[in-house]
């Protein structure tokens, strides 16, 4: 089979994690991430796209220990702008700026965010496909109330998450329109798995390209979700105050509650009532138990269809 | 003395080692170098410009022993493009690459290059001026037989300075004003020094913006040219070809025919009949060398007055 047929929806780590263990437990070929582009950032001359360029370290093995960027990069780069006197509140190695400053040329160059990470990722020697969700901008922005609208990474990272949440805006979604690969792996799906990310800040910008809440729906493979809540908690990130600015329940049901219509099932390690759930440890620390989860969740979604 | 007095007109090597003889003769403050911007390139995200960088890297002690970038520099970034598989033609250090980078950004927020480059060289220590000649885009192209027109690194660099110079244009020069900086810089001189450089390629640059020639004329300081050829001999670059291109004598009086009424007088190794002549041992391959040449010239210089 040469086309992918399990997607896995993507933000950052979470997703990325069932991602590495998807293509593990099914083969990497079998295996189309959409990742998330609402995070995306033009800074340093490149364009930098967090959340596909996380997935796709994560499916090459070159993911650093210390959770993002490429694995044993130098910052010489970044050091150089802090001897200059610049504020550097966006890190990025010097093998990864590399990788953006590539993306940006590619893009100056015609090519669309698509094509650009796929010449990105043969050079890496990902053998999944790792999609973003559109070729047109998506920025998410968050409004916290003593400062104001920030794009998500000044929000992340320059202001450390902090404060309440008061607005969340995808802005440029409405005039987006998914790629032609995206909605082609969506309509040739058997299993579609939306990876345990934050729903709101990481799936949230994938839902509003207009089209692919719709092509989820109407897709013959089953939809399933990971919860991104283990033990009554969030692993990562700012997923709490995210599900409290949508007064939605950090649970299971909370992130099913967001979903909707769109699931057929919920994986997660607790029960939600009134859905299809797979009840497992979701925790995935280590390849076994990354393959572990993505193995059970495949079966548990080939299991509801048709 | 706050404002310099003493210019100097730079390309790359032969006029940034000369500035900075400059700068121990007769103390940093008291120099400003007009620099030729007509080799600059947009590369990497970044804004290159080599002969005003190598000026302010040599001015600042900070100049590779290989003769261009920054002191012991490392190159992750470069690497890490070769193994993306791009044909990285253009060599450039991590912190070289941030150098650029960072004059990328200020350029982007509106400041202008002769700014951008005044916050540079503030935060690496140079306390003389380095100006680049305008604040308006010019860019050296080159014809060669063979190949066609080319940038001027692409000639250099990639096409290692090879084939026969068939064209020389200095494209966007006639759209281009001086800065304020340099104008004022050159009314207010006691003594204005051509280093060096290749006459067409480094220092044609600069005459070719309207209003240089014209100021340097109308300057109270008298005008005199360092000859780049020693021995006979061109010491670095293509200076050959290009004076060749010209119909210009490969020699002091070749060159000083290229300047023409400019010129108050002539500093070389070989003395240019019809034009006051300082004959002087114009090697400078290392710091006391160079302070000599510095200094001769500029008791030359200043002998001419009035």
């Amino acid at each position: 089979m040469s086309q992918p047929d399990i997607i896995v929806l993507a933000g950052g780590t979470g997703g990325a994690k069932l991602a590495r263990g998807m293509a593990d437990a099914a083969g990497a070929q079998r295996v189309a991430v959409i990742a998330n582009t609402g995070d995306d950032i033009e800074i340093y001359g490149a364009h930098v796209s967090p959340d596909p360029d996380l997935v796709s370290f994560w499916l090459a093995d070159a993911i650093d220990d210390r959770g993002w960027g490429l694995q044993g990069d130098s910052f010489a780069v970044m050091d150089a702008l802090r001897e200059l006197g610049v504020d550097v509140w966006f890190n990025l190695g010097d093998r990864d700026l590399a990788w953006c400053l590539e993306r940006a040329r590619m893009l100056a160059e015609g090519l669309s965010v698509t094509e650009a990470l796929a010449c990105l990722n043969l050079a890496l020697g990902v053998r999944a496909r790792v999609l973003p969700m559109s070729d047109d901008p998506v920025r998410t922005w968050i409004r916290i109330g003593e400062t104001g609208w920030a794009g998500f990474q000044e929000f992340m990272i320059r202001d450390r998450a902090t404060g309440l949440i008061e607005g969340l805006e995808y802005r440029g979604a409405e005039q987006a329109a998914p790629s032609a690969e995206v909605l082609g792996a969506i309509a040739g799906a058997t299993a579609i798995v939306i990876g345990p990310s934050n729903p709101l800040a990481s799936i949230g910008p994938i839902l509003a390209v207009p089209g692919i809440r719709e092509a989820l729906i109407a897709a013959a493979a089953p939809v399933v979700a990971v919860s991104p809540i283990v033990g009554g908690k969030v692993l990562k990130g700012p997923t709490a105050q995210f599900m409290a600015f949508a007064a939605l329940e950090l649970s299971a049901a909370g992130v099913a509650d967001f979903y909707g219509e769109l699931l057929d099932g919920m994986v997660a390690d607790e029960n939600v009532a009134g859905l299809a759930t797979l009840q497992t440890d979701t925790r995935m620390d280590d390849p076994l138990a990354r393959a572990r989860v993505a193995s059970e969740t495949l079966s548990f979604a080939e299991g509801l269809r048709g």
